[in-house]
């Protein structure tokens, strides 16, 4: 499929990053759709123009007028809805998701597909801390990646959709990755960092902390505020990267610990000297 | 000391820090002077107006024009000057700090104090990842915490001046905490924080992750751009409180660890509850 404007495209499960699709493909003059779990999301994204039309069940007609279906559910639900309504989709429609982890999402959707259909996932890498369609916005997409995950049994020009689509909702950089690739990567630059937050909110039980914190601790603590039913999934779905992570971050973390212990100062100075220049990188591009 | 906008203000040393107070200080109208290490500083300081009037040195006849001192040096070198010039300061004359790191080095400075002299310890809770005068700034300290650290050696006249002299400044939050709590404090919100960063940054040596980056990479490292000789040396002198509090976050990630791989959803959910329940203290205040 060629992604072209006159396209309709549906959004299934309308929270925070499904609305946040639907405002940037609006604003490109996309017919723009969104099957909501609750119909309360529904009416307020109706009302507040986020779509143009939709449903609060996967009700056959509504499902069927989307040339292009961007799922944006939990992973468990998006396998179970392929399951219960896949067979709803237009023939010939193009499928993609926004899930955080991929392998064993991508591979699982492409086996039990339809021969008509196809599907190529990507992951929008930008999030929020509070949740629901009543919050979308496309206003972080600019400075965010979108991560395009092929897999054999997609084509070039599908990939090639899938990743324009990306580019005509504003991201920063559109990237392909194999989905293995991809959930190493995810594990230590999200999960780790989502894991890491979470604990050092909650291994210290001091009291009124939140007078006298500076700005680096409020930083790290930002993602502490987590959707623990959405990140339990997510940390489960992709394990084992995530605990090889978690154990190279354990081993330096000790490596930093015995050189304080052993007031071991060419130690500790060396491990910031690398820290500094491999944060320059970031900065370099940022 | 009652601190009234004709007293004259000595920074002795003209970094970051020193320059910010200065730029601070000069727009409620305070006379104030540097005590640079480089020329280059200080000339830059004089020609961009952040200080009145200087040295490049410890001139005796600079040193004595502060009514107040605020020494803004690393702490062995804040106490290697004490004792080398602490005789050139003016009888009377009130000092302070900025160090971010307290009980070993308020006691020593104030054990070795002209009877005619009182320092009462201050710890401006801000920072920059860049360095040196020319990159000075008060526009953080509205924000910033600002913590002075009394001991029984303090009259309550001279705390109450120190306290003055940070609302002066603009500082969002004045308090006060013995010189151990603080260190128990910094300890967990501010060292702890670089620890973590450091860590995170070294940790795995896959390269390109600039690449693909999302936002909570990037905030939870920030401060992985660190002057090791200055961290090293605040870690060092704060070894025994670090080192529990990275002995608790130990505690804690190996916690998540064995709920990841026991895949024990309820202790991960719950950790995860507690750590959005404790994050929305901080929300609710800033």
């Amino acid at each position: 499929m060629k992604l072209t404007r006159d396209k309709t495209v549906l959004i299934v499960g309308l929270g925070l990053m499904g609305g946040s699709y639907a405002i940037a493909l609006k604003k490109k003059g996309y017919r723009v759709g969104g099957i909501a779990h609750r119909q309360e999301s529904l009416d307020w994204a109706l009302e507040n123009g986020i779509v143009d039309f939709g449903a609060a069940s996967p009700d056959p007609e509504t499902v069927r007028q989307g040339d292009i279906l961007v799922f944006c559910l939990y992973p468990h639900i998006f396998i179970d809805w392929m399951r219960k309504y896949g067979d709803l989709i237009k023939p010939g429609a193009l499928l993609t998701d926004v899930t955080g982890v991929k392998s064993p999402v991508v591979y699982e959707i492409q086996a039990m597909l339809r021969s008509d259909l196809e599907f190529v996932a990507a992951h929008p890498m930008t999030g929020r801390e509070v949740y629901g369609v009543k919050n979308s916005t496309d206003r972080s997409f600019p400075e965010a990646n979108y991560i395009v995950t092929p897999t054999d049994k997609n084509t070039r020009e599908n990939i090639e959709a899938v990743k324009k689509l990306g580019e005509e909702m504003g991201f920063r950089r559109i990237s392909e990755l194999t989905p293995e690739k991809h959930d190493e990567m995810i594990a230590f630059l999200s999960q780790l960092a989502h894991v890491i937050a979470v604990t050092l909110m909650t291994c210290n039980e001091l009291e009124g902390l939140e007078n006298f914190t500076g700005n680096s601790f409020r930083d790290l603590t930002r993602i502490a505020h987590i959707n623990e039913d959405m990140w339990t999934e997510l940390f489960f779905l992709n394990r084992e990267p995530l605990l090889r992570e978690m154990d190279l971050f354990a081993a330096q973390f000790d490596r930093l610990r015995k050189a304080l212990r052993d007031r071991d100062a060419d130690t500790m100075k060396a491990i910031m000297r690398r820290s500094t220049e491999r944060r320059d990188a970031f900065d370099d591009i940022y």
